[in-house]
Parts: C-alpha cells; sequence; structure tokens
C-alpha cells in the first residue's frame, strides 16, 4: 500500500463544489468515482487539503490516498486523467511517506482572487473572473490597506458566520495586487485561512478601491473581530486555490 | 428608420451556431428575442456577416438591421447587453448608411485558430481551443506550408463537400502562425472563406507540422481541387470569427 500526494487542477464552473454532497456534482466524487473503476470498485477514500465552495476554481489543490496499485507516478497521473472529466485534470502525482496528510500536513496555502476591469465584460471570461463593469479600483490604496491584514491576526472579522472553527487566529504573510493586462490579481499566501476568508477580505478591499471604505478602516475592522464589520463576500468564480505548501 | 452596424463576441460553447434553427439556442436568436423585446414583439431582422458553426467563437462577427429606435448608439449598446445572456456581448453600435449591408458590403475577414500544446491539458481552455496532448508541431513546416494557399485560387480542397456555392476561387491574403506561450494560433485573412475553408486549413497544415504530409504536398493539394487530398476538418472550438472588413 503506497501512499499517493496528487495536485489537481479544475474549472469549479459545473461544480456544487470540491467535497461529496448526495446527488451533486463534486469535484471528490468524480475523483473517487474513477479511483473505484481502478480499484475494481473496491473504495478508495480521498483526503485534499481543504474544500472549495461552487463555481471556485483549483490550480494547485492538493490531495492524497493509499492505493495497493503498483503503477509508476505518471502513468498513474495519466490513467487518472483518461478516466476524468475534462474540468479536472491531475497535474502531477508523487509517491509519499505514508505521515504525510493532505490536511494536515499543511504549512500554508496561495489563493488568487481576479477582478475583470475591461469596459465591456469579455463572455470568454464570464466564469473566470468577476466583473467590475469597467471600474478600474485604486489599487494603490488597497495595497495600503492590505497591510493591516498582514501578520498574525483573529480573523473572526474575515469569517462566515456559519463556521464551527474556535481558533480564528491565523498568518497571512503576504498580500499583493498585480495588473494583468485588464484584469486585476490579489495574491494572497498564510498558514491558514478561515471559511470564506479571501473572499471576504477580496470584498472588503475592493470597497477601499471604489471609495467606500478608508485605508484606515481596515485596521479598525481588523480588531473589532466582527464579520458585520468587513466587506461583503465577493463572487466564487473570481477565486482559485493556487497552491498548497507543505 | 436607421441602419446600424453592430459588433458583438460571443463564446460560442452553449450555441447550435450562429443561425437560427428551430428547437436550438443560436446567437441569432437570442439576439432577435432581445431586439423584439426592444421593439415592442416586432420583429427586427438581423443580417450577419455570415454564419458560424456549432462550438465555433467570434470576438469580431458583425451584424446589421434597421431600427426606429432613436437611441444613441451607445446606449443601444448597453440596452442591449443589459438584456442579451452573458456569453454574448455587443463590443460597438453604430449609426450607417443605408446602403451598408453586414453581408454584401464584406470585402474581407480575419480567423484565428488556435492549438494549446500544453503537456497536460488545461481544464480553463479545454472550450476555447484544441488540444494536442502535449504535441508541439513543427511550425517553421507549417508556415512554409502556408505559402501555397497565400493568393488567389479555386479552393474547392479546402471547403465542405455539402455545400452549394458555384464560384470556389477566394483570395487568402496572409496566414501567419504565432506561439502565445504554449498555445499556437493560426491567423489567416482573406477575401472570403468557404464553408470549414479555415478549420480544414487548419487540419492539413497540422498534418504538415507534425510530419504527416510533407510541405511540398500542399501546392498539390490545392491544384487538385479535391476536398479528399486535404486533411481533417479541426474541431470547431479552436476557431474564433476574429475581424470583418467592409
Amino acid at each position: 500500500m503506497g501512499r499517493l500526494k496528487v495536485i489537481i487542477s479544475y474549472d469549479g464552473t459545473l461544480f456544487s463544489g470540491y467535497q461529496v454532497q448526495p446527488g451533486e456534482r463534486t469535484v471528490q466524487a468524480e475523483i473517487e468515482r474513477v479511483l473505484a473503476i481502478m480499484h475494481k470498485e473496491e473504495k478508495v477514500k480521498v483526503t485534499a487539503s481543504g474544500r472549495t465552495d461552487a463555481r471556485v476554481h483549483a490550480t494547485g489543490q492538493t490531495l492524497h490516498f493509499d492505493t495497493p496499485l503498483a503503477i509508476p507516478a505518471d502513468k498513474y497521473r495519466k490513467a487518472l486523467n483518461v478516466q476524468l472529466p475534462r474540468d479536472i485534470r491531475v497535474m502531477s502525482v508523487e509517491e509519499v511517506e505514508h505521515d504525510f496528510h493532505a490536511r494536515y500536513s499543511v504549512t500554508g496555502k496561495r489563493y488568487r482572487y481576479i477582478w475583470s476591469c475591461e469596459p465591456i465584460q469579455n463572455p470568454f471570461r464570464r466564469h473566470y473572473t468577476v466583473e467590475t463593469n469597467g471600474v478600474k479600483p485604486d489599487v494603490v490604496a488597497m495595497q495600503k490597506a492590505a497591510q493591516a491584514i498582514i501578520g498574525t491576526h483573529d480573523f473572526s472579522c474575515f469569517c462566515a458566520s456559519n463556521t464551527s472553527v474556535q481558533d480564528k487566529v491565523r498568518t497571512v504573510t503576504s498580500l499583493q495586487f498585480e495588473w494583468h493586462g485588464e484584469e486585476l490579481h490579489m495574491v494572497i499566501e498564510g498558514s491558514g485561512f478561515l471559511y470564506n476568508m479571501v473572499r471576504i477580505i477580496a470584498g472588503t478591499l475592493w470597497e477601499v478601491g471604489i471609495d467606500r471604505r478608508t485605508i484606515e478602516n481596515i485596521a479598525l475592522v481588523v480588531a473589532s473581530e466582527d464579520r458585520d464589520k468587513a466587506g461583503k463576500t465577493a463572487p466564487p468564480q473570481g477565486l482559485y486555490l493556487e497552491k498548497v505548501f507543505y
């Protein structure tokens, strides 16, 4: 029995999120379905670094599972891709030690959030960015405001209220804005993220960018530990889980 | 009654092509549906530069129609976009003379064909490129072979056999290959194109690129005026109608 670490990329548009839900099309269910075929209908339990919500994308979601099949890693990757639907692709398969755990061994994650600021919405990007109807925010202000988020804080203000997690202290190690043509990217790295944390940060810093909230306000929001003081949760289709660090 | 020239962009993935077909979702039907709403259920006839097939995209399809509504051009554009589905966007609306005709006034067209040569298929590009399973063709050979296509020829060899068009002489004014990262673009301009012409040219030059056909063979294919001598019709999702010249 070997343990495999698997990095996958998926277009979240047609999924009800990563995690199995009865009656819904999910990324996990598709992978477990293909693994069951490869293992003669034996169920293989797959563990991911964490969930992603409906319509959220991933370019570097990471999984592990145990398999008795003695297939070389790269052939394993190809065998999975042959059977998986085209909106999920296995980017790499690697044999790892038995103490590797896709969720518990995580030391950090990187997410990307993309706004499309083209004056006319681009039909080819509608599922992959959040459109701003041509509004171009003040990115210098957003970047300044982000300084109040970088560091170790209780991030209750940026956590969806319907979570059971007790300890809401996390460390954001970097938060950068980048223009790629007319698309604005927010790239955020940290030790871990609370439920909806990246989308609430994106929605709150966006309000700074369009002058609905001051730069100074962000430190107060963080200190408040109050979800209601932060901005709206930005839509899911702008979000990408880009890399999981171990 | 004013005549409007309208440039639209559409993601062809979820359309059964441009032209109205009973019971099918088409670009023309969506536009005529919205115009009927704007004109109090009066039917407005829309004329396009030409059809595009199911799954084929456009970034510069051009239309005309006559309208009694005295709405400034840019407001007209916005009014259409508010009601159109998100996979069609109106890029521009312009008032033109009554003798402008979206189809008969065409002096040329530019198409783009895109192959994705990434070693692992990119799930985000699956509807927007044709994947080559990591094969990188010999583009120098493809570009040399293209020289036999540029110019004025009877292009029967590159025309789907089920067409009723009699005169198959057309002029290809340019045919260029360009790498954009790991995506290969073929950009072709000409006076006009026969049914499936760009896709058959793409499929035939691809065979040169992967050494299944010689550079010299292309001149023979053109001279043969025989569809069976050319290569396969390349898949629709790689094709974009990029610009119509008047």
